[in-house]
């Protein structure tokens, strides 16, 4: 964690500011391995003696045994208390994440800023630990590789052992799915599972119900495991006994539109154009209207992170980075598919993490 | 949900908008029954005509069928997208979520506000939804209620079940409790089940690990189950096998204290008073400094939520609210002892809504 936060103190020179306050849970969590659910981290640009990591009561002795290296203060309102610090630290221009801290937070940190000659200048500094954690570790593609396997294996399962029964429902095929998961070692789901059955294959977010899987119908299942904080991100599409003539065009359509948008992941690749290119597959089969999200989403300690892989996106991309390829083409009434990697862009091939079979599954 | 809007309605005009942006997607559910990941919702202080709800393409279908009451705009950007139609709607000062809207969300919104003359003016107004959903209404009552009864019978079985045997892990046991509340019909547990035992019962908020239970050790578990939404909260700490001395000690005065919470549980009752009267209970027995957090909090969509029963909070009771009342003691390196329950106040006695028992029990 040390060395993530001497990454992170390497950008604070270009951003104008002698410290930042990390108020983002998630960045904290990156930055000291602290889990707890209230805290706020102050990294000096000068190194750890000056850098403080906050908590309150409920949290004090995880806090000592989660992050031995960093002196912890003990507060419940983290914010002010780690700002109130700056001037014994030598602060003059404090960082904050502009990206998470409200405008009413803003105001009680910049509350009698103006009176207090001493009192360290705010500045806006946004995104910096999200562009460290675009960019996995060891560490953390190991997790990342547990996580999919986990994955992989409970869907196996879950077939293997008549899971996708006609009669069962989509909440029981979610639950069974997860029950499987934490089994195999995983935390918990790392989202809600997504399990939509027939017509509700076609909702691109379905939330599962009572309702019972039918022959003929597509099994659309989006899920992911939970470990050590990291999340796994995988979407198949199968069909109940035979497929039809319309099933099987629609899921060749997606597979190829997949293939072209793992193709596309080479470092250097601006993240526009990976969705570009698996978009252009479905839109020249006349069906671009029925592809409704972007293409695919950073992924690691949240289900969603930068870079965002879509027409909206910006950035290229970097070895290292671990990124969904998910496109889907929906028929509203009728049905969708989706397939889902999880993939991690290397200087080589993309390494996919996510390996159940990609083929039209007839269960 | 209509009503719920026209309650917001009227506290309008004493924030001085014209309207109020939503962002904060628990408040945009509260308000339409709308659960996907992405929304805002324009509430028009003239009615449901000229209010909007916006979602992205992924939930274009989901948002009819949750919300058939209010217009749909389908953009990514929603806050933004929503704002931009202040103009045709007649919205001259639009309210916004200030204690939800980024420092960097809340200048994408003002961007241009200054040189085109006819765009809203930006008003901060914060905790209007907030300050509405302290007070349950019946539906959300027998929601949490669902929820209490689900959680009590989860534990009820596991203690039955031998679920506490010594030799068994944390972690099991969380697995075990958050699978019975699924069978029970939770969608979930309502936040990571804490399964603490031996010291790590003094540890307030501790992450089951795989240390197994040992005969002696308390074991507080502090869980909750999650139904369409609602989260209920329950903390028990029990002893396996016979409670030695200190641990009844400790357990007489954590009981003490948590009835002195709930006997002050009164509508009009400051909420800094009720905390104060569970504290004073274990102040006077000199364990003040043990007594590591606040007495308690509102429940509901979320779980933790306003009003915040600690010396730092503000305001006053009322019938209808939903609270915890979890005073705790923690005795560093030996063990802890909680008692929580979630109930309702009421111009009687509060409804005490989780009913497993709360004697010391030795199991």
């Amino acid at each position: 964690m040390s060395t993530r936060r001497d990454a992170l103190r390497a950008l604070l020179p270009a951003a104008g500011v002698d410290a930042l306050l990390v108020t983002d849970l998630v960045n904290v969590r990156y930055l000291t391995g602290f889990t707890g659910s209230n805290a706020a981290l102050l990294v000096h640009v000068d190194g750890d003696a000056g850098s403080r990591l906050c908590t309150d009561g409920r949290y004090r002795v995880q806090a000592a045994a989660e992050v031995p290296d960093l002196e912890v203060v003990i507060d419940r309102a983290c914010a002010v208390a780690l700002a109130g610090l700056a001037p014994e630290l030598g602060i003059g221009k404090l960082g904050f994440e502009s990206d998470h801290v409200t405008v009413d937070a803003h105001a009680a940190l910049a509350e009698g800023e103006e009176e207090e000659e001493e009192k360290a200048a705010l500045v806006r500094a946004p995104g910096l630990v999200q562009q460290l954690r675009m960019i996995k570790d060891p560490a953390e593609l190991a997790t990342l590789r547990t996580a999919c396997a986990i994955a992989d294996a409970a869907l196996a399962e879950l077939v293997d052992h008549g899971g996708l029964a006609p009669g069962r429902t989509e909440v029981e095929v979610a639950l069974d799915l997860e029950n499987r998961m934490r089994v195999l070692g995983a935390a918990g789901p790392s989202f809600a599972t997504i399990v939509a059955a027939g017509p509700h294959s076609a909702i691109p977010h379905h939330s599962p119900t009572s309702t019972p899987l039918r022959r003929g119908d597509f099994v659309k299942i989006d899920f992911g495991a939970l470990v050590d904080g990291y999340h796994s991100d995988m979407t198949r599409t199968l069909v109940l006994g035979a497929a039809a003539d319309w099933q099987r065009e629609v899921y060749a359509l997606v597979a190829e539109a997949q293939a072209a948008g793992r193709a596309a992941l080479t470092p250097g690749a601006d993240v526009a154009d990976v969705d570009a290119a698996a978009r252009r597959v479905v839109v020249d089969a006349g069906r671009g209207e029925q592809f409704l999200h972007p293409l695919g989403h950073g992924v690691g300690l949240q289900i969603h992170e930068a870079p965002l892989l879509g027409a909206t996106g910006s950035g290229r991309l970097a070895a290292g980075m671990a990124i969904t390829v998910e496109p889907g083409v929906y028929l509203e009434g009728r049905g969708g598919v989706r397939i889902e990697d999880t993939l991690v862009v290397t200087d080589a091939a993309p390494e996919v993490l996510t390996r159940f079979p990609k083929e039209l599954a007839e269960v």
